[in-house]
């Protein structure tokens, strides 16, 4: 089968011919529907050797749905052709977080390692993709998973970071949003779902302001010099009560303290390399600043169901998988709105 | 001036002439502007001598909003001619709870009696009301306080008894609303406004169910035999995560309990006089049921906010304060749709 | 092996021989260490044909500790040897709640039945069992597994009951604890090591009493005529903010309702086939009425991480497997302290 | 009456004769028992004009007690003689965290300055004190208010930091202080009377660390070169779920993410000035970080539970109102152990 597979480090990834894999017990193959292409693999191209713990080569796409193809031994309850959605963040299975499906926080993350399919092993972009488990694995019903993929990371990495603070976004409450990409207008889309919060949106493109426009948010700004007041202004003085910086770079951090609220929450999930230094004066008191991955299993279920009940529903470019090296150099020169998918079977 | 007042024990209030008060330290004084017609007026009325710890005679009305007239000594920060909520649940504002403005649940709430304006103390139907604290007061910007009246006791409840379980409301959670009158109405566009939940309502009455359609209503079902089923169906089986009995009748009751799923909560406003019993078969696991009782001073403030942002809007009709006998006829009698408010001032 | 089987309703389990079972793909065989000995095996032995969902023979014990023995193909990270507790709630594995750990309340509780070892399969009280997932398993470390077994039904279910009402416990709450049994005893312990609340704790017989006073109980009261007095005495009024019934009849939940505080919280635990009344004047306002069961797989993994400290320490008597019938008996008659626990191999 | 005065910028106090004040409505005069002395206390001494919103001269002393001695007009329930601590985050009382009684996040914190007796309106170190307002008085039953000042703010701002994340503080957890000064020594106590949590503490001075023995610390360690390490070896390598930083220096703020957990929380309560960056490869994931202030009005009602209930006793050092000058000498130089305080009446 095709794939497209990392075979060097600070190199672009190739397509190449490998043999499909057979599940073992409590594992499952699953027929790829859909490939999201994501921010972080660039990251991984550009990275030099020894920085990752992973090891070359392995298939790229951590982002991915499918169908059930075949499953090892033990597993019950999955049914060939039945469309799931990949959890792709591949814990220990055993500590207390994993029990609890926090798996993108397991506690034996930096002794487990590659961390999931794309990461460092074979991931979603190739016509099939094994599943280590069946616990990975959320029904996706009648939603086509060609357009679902999105849900798995750009989705469920938003969705985490607004769940966590749903109790701050209490009737006139403020979210503020940097970043209408890929994971940003998921963001508006969930955040007007999910709660009476006004929704502030901050991007540099008008066409990414006008999609957070058309997804519910209250206001748009484009993110020039002094939107901080601008920010100020609309929430009355207060400042935002939940910041979700997609884009992390200095500016953009700077931007979410000036923008937040005592006892808000700032949520850094873009990871651009900036620094927001905590200290008197820096930040109003009691606002908490974190710096979140991914999401829960329990939480891409929850998202799987709101796609489901087509309350939210993700904004998808669709390619053929042996358009990923022009899709990737369209990501890194930010000509994609929404989210880029590649789709092994068509 | 002219106030509604409770004279004698089962018996109907007289509109009768009584001073205009003069707000002492701390204390302000409100020129009204609608007063709500609530059900437990009409409990008040019917019950014999002696079982409510309030001295005859005084003003009903425990449901109102007006303007500021004038502040006694030690007022400050509120100016003459402000739109105001009055905050009916009087505390003794100095226990644990008052302290966090829960005075609904005050820990001397069986010490201090009577416990608010138009529950043995002179309320809102009248054409001024004495408030004997500030801390009782919530700004109503520019919303008409004739109609914002039912915010303070209907859409405080309902907030409250929603507002408390918001965390089960997850996507893919159900609210199940029992009883769309005066209360229950508000919840519908309570629990749209708030939550993904999808709500499912039911009521006798075509008309409120026709009402609860046009609030957002997922699903509406006449309450007849075998409505529960329909409940589990609508449910995937799994029964609502959240039920709201607004009646609180014997077979209401049933109807929550059946309705209800593991790990849900039966939130119980209507005081009707039924008796759900908690045992082996009767309830889901770990399904909670309470009996609630008003709301909380910040959750009033939250519910203000979400009116003052038009995201919600009770229901009204209006009628001059001379009307109040004829309006708890038609009130007794389950002729008003939405709630009816007494406007002394027209 | 020996095994103690259900081979008939109404009538004792019987101790035969059985072939020692092989495990399966995910599958784990446990030399078994301990299995307590519950209240609950008394209703199942009771019970007529029919009313459980249970084919028989099958081996009781769902309170079950021992040492890995062997693992079936797929199960990676355990070793043979290694001391475990058997989480006892057997879920589907796949639905939300079985996402998070909470299996106790599996959403497909009523469609996957049996629900455990030693509850219509095969459980602990025998040389072996077999475990059908590798994530039903605890590591105990340095605890001995003989006397960790009560940990898995009588701690955990106390520990649930606890836990989710610990923000209720702040300084100057109050916990009642009525029954002072196998999960009563533990409930005290861990009370005091999980929070401030003054706990008290109701008996009718005086040894249990002072097994709850030597385990910190700050009050003791004989479970008598007018305790509920008592209580409201000892909490100055307010009542107690959590109370957990472990005996469940009509008299302890009459005096769990009369022992309660606004906004508290009424947890039933025992199965005693007693009903509480919820209804005006049944039971303070806001205080929530449950009945629980069990706990989840992430509660079983804290409980055991405060017996591995040392903050807890369960009572357990031991006894040769062959006096099971023997042990039953006296529990029957209330004739045990702490909890009695069964050891296949001494 | 006399008075410790800040009557010029960048000088010490001076001690002045006042006149006694005399309350207004809802207004409380204070014969004061003792009147903490606080490190920002100095902080406010070293500021040069300007730097506050304050006005000279005024009174310091924003950690007091005392017994009720005069009441103004509308003060009821409140009686002459009766021992009270004094809330010190006096906010504007109407906003919604006032109205929760969280006045020390007033929403117009910045618009109402300056914001306590003792913070540029008169304070507690003089023989009376002026309390704007009967709801900042928390009664202290038979505690002797001499000993008890430290509550207010050494006390309470620990309490605070501890309360927000105790959720966090589940069996297994770890709990780090670093500071066991006035603040930190009654963290240490806190910790052990309010969590299961193994606690960690950490000073430079050995003195401290014996005291942070005797109230209970699992484990104490000198500030040295590679204590982080020390606390990873201690905790499994997972770090500590709760870091309270309560000297806020840039090495502490260093060792303060060093030895935390992902999904943790950083609380810097010192502000000694230091920096804590926020970023890529500085923090584990998902752990907050935030800068706290004092605590709300609730949370000293607890607080004063638990002293009442003597399970807490803050560690007081107790001087003539004459002293002051030597006392803050000593302060400065690290000379104290415990928390000083102030006895205008002896």
């Amino acid at each position: 089968m095709r794939a497209v597979r990392m075979t060097a480090w600070q190199s672009e990834p190739e397509i190449l011919d490998v043999p499909v894999p057979e599940p073992g017990p409590g594992q499952v193959l699953i027929k790829v529907a859909g490939a999201g292409v994501c921010h972080s693999d660039l990251h991984i191209m550009d990275l030099p050797e020894g920085l990752l713990p992973y090891e070359l080569p392995f298939t790229l796409g951590h982002e991915a749905t499918g169908w059930i193809e075949r499953t090892g031994p033990g597993v019950r309850d999955w049914t060939a052709g039945e469309a799931v959605a990949v959890y792709g963040a591949w814990g220990c299975g055993r500590c207390h977080r994993c029990a609890q499906g926090i798996e993108n926080y397991c506690e034996k993350a930096s002794q487990v390692s590659p961390s999931g399919g794309g990461l460092g092993l074979d991931g979603g972009m190739a016509e099939y993709m094994l599943v280590p488990s069946a616990r990975f694995l959320v029904p996706l019903g009648d939603l086509d998973p060609r357009a679902a993929a999105p849900l798995t990371d750009a989705g469920l990495t938003s969705y985490h970071a607004i769940k966590r603070s749903l109790h701050r976004l209490v009737p006139g409450s403020t979210a503020l949003v940097i970043g209408v990409g890929g994971l940003g207008h998921m963001a508006v889309e969930l955040l007007k779902a999910l709660s009476p919060a006004t929704v502030i949106a901050i991007d540099v493109a008008a066409d990414k302001l006008d999609l957070a426009k058309r997804l519910g948010a209250d206001h748009v700004l484009p993110g020039e010099q002094g939107v901080a007041f601008q920010v100020r202004d609309l929430t009355g003085g207060r400042g935002a009560d939940l910041v979700l910086d997609f884009v992390g770079e200095q500016q953009t951090l700077a931007l979410a303290a000036a923008g937040a609220a005592t006892l808000g929450e700032v949520a850094v999930v873009g990871m651009g390399g900036g620094e927001l230094p905590v200290g008197v004066g820096r930040l109003p008191f009691a606002c908490s600043v974190s710096m979140l991955y991914w999401g829960s299993r329990p939480e891409l279920m929850e998202l799987v169901t709101l796609a489901r009940q087509r309350r939210i529903t993700p904004r998808v470019e669709t390619f053929p998988l042996e358009q990923a090296a022009e899709v990737y150099r369209r990501l890194r020169e930010g000509r994609l709105t929404g989210r880029a998918v590649l789709l092994p079977h068509g």
